[in-house]
């Protein structure tokens, strides 16, 4: 027999970190590659995973105010056209619909339809900023309409070239709110009050610690006013965008014809905010909580709380085991935790009680329970924990007694831990040469692994996009609610009172 | 003041039953054309009813063993060059995806970049047996890798000419089962019980009978062995094909090469399932429970149960109503119906009564209160049912403490009615004279409200197909659970011991 390897997941971060992302998904099996270029199949687990993202985040929406609704696949090329405000210098990756008809081409196989070819192509969304607008114009007439607060669910498609599972595909899966306000003020509260949901779920239901912070001109969404958005700290000491909202003042709305009659009768054009996370956010919480054994999950966005083994090597053994754990089962499941009833998983598959503990190790469960008749002999449970090492035998009303504080405990322990990450990997710069040496890789056997976070005073310039272009870093945002603080841009000596925050970033 | 009509849509359903289709739609708030020929726009309140068919379905789902997950929007064109047996005869409505870039035409304009042109082009997924049967057979090796059972809620595009809002759209929102079997009997099995969960979904849930069936060979599934369906009589007396259930046999698995192991290490093929509903559902709602005053939703599906309606006309009396009804709301919203939280909203929108009323009724609302100072005073409220003319003035102790009794009473009551009406449109029929006479309309002002279902013995045949064909009727299905019965086909006179179900139908 196998010796059990000492970690699951092989290489591991430190011997080579996007390797090992690969692996985790692999290994968790939360998606794959497709038959279909950058497209990717998400798994089962993975699905579930973002299921439950998206039921909690359904109820922050519509704790907020916000309605579902949904809007077409496609867009007309001629609204691309409206919205690029200089034509030619545009170039979009986008997949483009030109026939509605497969014909046989006469050597056996088929082909697009010369005489179903449409007289004007569609776009397959990328966003829904244009068919949204031009809705809204229709609804909106009359300052009685507004607010309008919109979200749907939905896939869309960038033709990315270089695509990595949940980090970047080409279809993705994500929501995009949609809203008009009767005034600038009301629409920038909402641009606020949605990067603040976004935030309170990325910390308290992914326990992954965000920034909130602003972008700076050129890494704003193109025709917003202003961007905001959350950025987090991956173990490789990378930045990922993990959402973002937009305050689009009245440029949409211009363009989309958005009008309404306010209370003196005048007729005025509407202010709209959009914002959006998307299946990207897996991706963050692989990254963010995942180990050398796998993906660990938080408590409140697993697709299983518990999973129970029972063992058992005769039928008299299994006539003992399967009834104590079915009522453990039923007893933990009538519990709750974080609103919802404990999610309990019973693997009676019949393969090697290794094989089956390190898959879920590997799923990233974060209980799970053992059962044999020495367990059942003593009233007790053989508990792992996946946020600890060791092994823990509480007697079964204890386990199920604490099931929510101990699923609480690791939901806590998790966020706690990549916080720490993220305040060891954060630095206040002063000085380019610092700058220069804090983003360069320190150990050519981990090249993957180093930098932070830099916080540094700057001006944006050309001077800076070169330094930054050459050091393969970006500025992330410029951090809300921080205090003005006299200082000098490192790149170019120009004196400036906000630090921005640059990283390395997916 | 206009007087209320005597009815909220015009034209009533006996004056044009299609037109009154479209203006239930309108005034019910639940979708409308968008600016992309042939896709909607679902609006909020539509939307909020499709979500409770999603969410309700989805637990019955999963209750029966199925995963949901996530497969690529694009099929490569040479999938279906595999599937399409000949493909010298195929010809297929769809979105064809042939480029990847748009750029600037030169004319101030974009056009698809001549050179991003795709090798092979992609269709927007009609169904996915194709690209989910290519994935299941990377995951099928072994006989313990069976059961397959995936599910997957998605957009589709079929590629309509004749469009009609939730019933025929070029995309539409539907979920798509696919299963992976070792034997034929368990695919049938999964088959049959699928069937069955839309069925009991059809009948307890949307309070919509319907008929479960096996459709004949030229109504198949192409590829399929056989497909069973649930239809529902609406109330033009037109049917319904509201959801589908197919047994694929090895066909779809021998084209994609799904394999595994056997118990006896025999190399075998997998036997295969595909089932469906989709946003159609939503359409067969409004026909089967829809009145002359626009929606009547069944409580289990009610965005809404109950819409509370303060009425004051000064502060003294706002100050006295308000609190009433946030208190009545309290009190309701800790009940339950059907497993779920008794939903309320509260409309305060300054609008006049009978306006707001009035969009409720349309709207299908089951239960609306109004509530004035003279409730208050007495401890009342003033009640409307959707399913009942009249009102009603239960103490407010008594309507909450019977609230899921009036819910569950109108949920039977749509149910009744819609029995009521099919059987009244339901005959048998065993000479070709009376077939034909059954499906001519007798009332030239009414010529959309005619016919039924007619049970008659067939035998599949050109002659029948032909004279099926000038009568614009179609046989729906091979009732299940029928007794054998002989008879004579009604269209050649052939001997024949089964009945069919024939209707027109959407």
């Amino acid at each position: 027999m196998a010796k059990q390897p000492q970690n699951a997941i092989s290489p591991t971060r430190s011997e080579n970190y996007p390797e090992w992302y690969q692996q985790v998904v692999k290994a968790a099996d939360l998606a794959e590659n497709s038959d279909v270029r950058g497209c990717m199949v998400i798994k089962p687990w993975g699905f579930a995973i973002w299921e439950n993202i998206q039921r909690r985040l359904d109820a922050m929406f519509k704790a907020t105010g916000h309605e579902n609704a949904y809007f077409p696949l496609f867009i007309p090329m001629s609204f691309l056209e409206k919205e690029a405000q200089h034509v030619e210098g545009f170039a979009k990756e986008c997949a483009v619909v030109t026939h509605h008809r497969l014909e046989p081409d006469g050597k056996g196989g088929l082909r697009p339809a010369p005489s179903a070819q449409l007289e004007e192509p569609l776009i397959v969304r990328p966003t829904s900023e244009m068919i949204i607008g031009a809705t809204f114009a229709r609804w909106v007439q009359s300052y009685r309409d507004l607010p309008i607060l919109i979200n749907q669910w939905a896939n869309v498609v960038r033709w990315e070239l270089r695509t990595r599972l949940f980090l970047r595909t080409a279809e993705f899966l994500w929501q995009e709110g949609h809203t008009v306000h009767a005034t600038d003020a009301e629409a920038l509260e909402e641009t606020m009050r949605m990067l603040d949901v976004y935030a309170d779920f990325a910390e308290h239901t992914m326990a992954m610690p965000v920034i909130k912070g602003e972008k700076t001109a050129g890494e704003r969404f193109p025709g917003a006013v202003s961007t905001f958005a959350i950025e987090a700290l991956m173990q490789d000491r990378k930045a990922l965008q993990a959402g973002t909202s937009h305050f689009l003042g009245q440029n949409f709305a211009r363009a989309q014809n958005i009008k309404f009659q306010d209370e003196n009768g005048q007729e005025v054009f509407g202010w709209t905010t959009s914002w959006g996370v998307s299946t990207r956010l897996v991706g963050g919480l692989i990254m963010t909580h995942g180990d050398d054994d796998g993906l660990v999950l938080p408590p409140k966005l697993a697709p299983a709380h518990v999973v129970i083994m029972p063992i058992f090597r005769s039928e008299n053994e299994k006539a003992e085991v399967l009834p104590y754990c079915a009522k453990l089962e039923h007893e933990l499941a009538s519990q709750t935790y974080a609103g919802e009833p404990i999610r309990v998983r019973i693997d009676n598959r019949d393969i090697r009680g290794g094989e089956k503990k390190w898959q879920w190790v590997k799923r990233g469960v974060p209980l799970r329970v053992e059962v044999g008749p020495r367990d059942v002999a003593a009233g007790k449970v053989s508990l792992g924990r996946r946020d600890q090492a060791g092994r823990f035998e509480p007697t079964r009303p204890e386990f199920v007694a604490n099931i929510a504080k101990t699923l609480d405990e690791i939901q806590h322990a998790l966020l706690a831990r990549a916080l720490k990450l993220r305040e060891e990997s954060t630095v206040r710069i002063d000085n380019l040469r610092e700058f220069e040496a804090f983003f360069t890789p320190k150990n050519a056997e981990q090249p993957e692994i180093h930098g932070g976070l830099a916080y540094s005073h700057f001006v944006e310039s050309p001077e800076m996009d070169e330094k930054l272009k050459a050091l393969k870093v970006t500025i992330r945002c410029i951090p809300l609610g921080g205090d003005d603080e006299p200082g000098k841009c490192v790149f170019t000596g120009q004196p400036n009172n906000r630090r921005g925050v640059f990283a390395k970033a997916y």
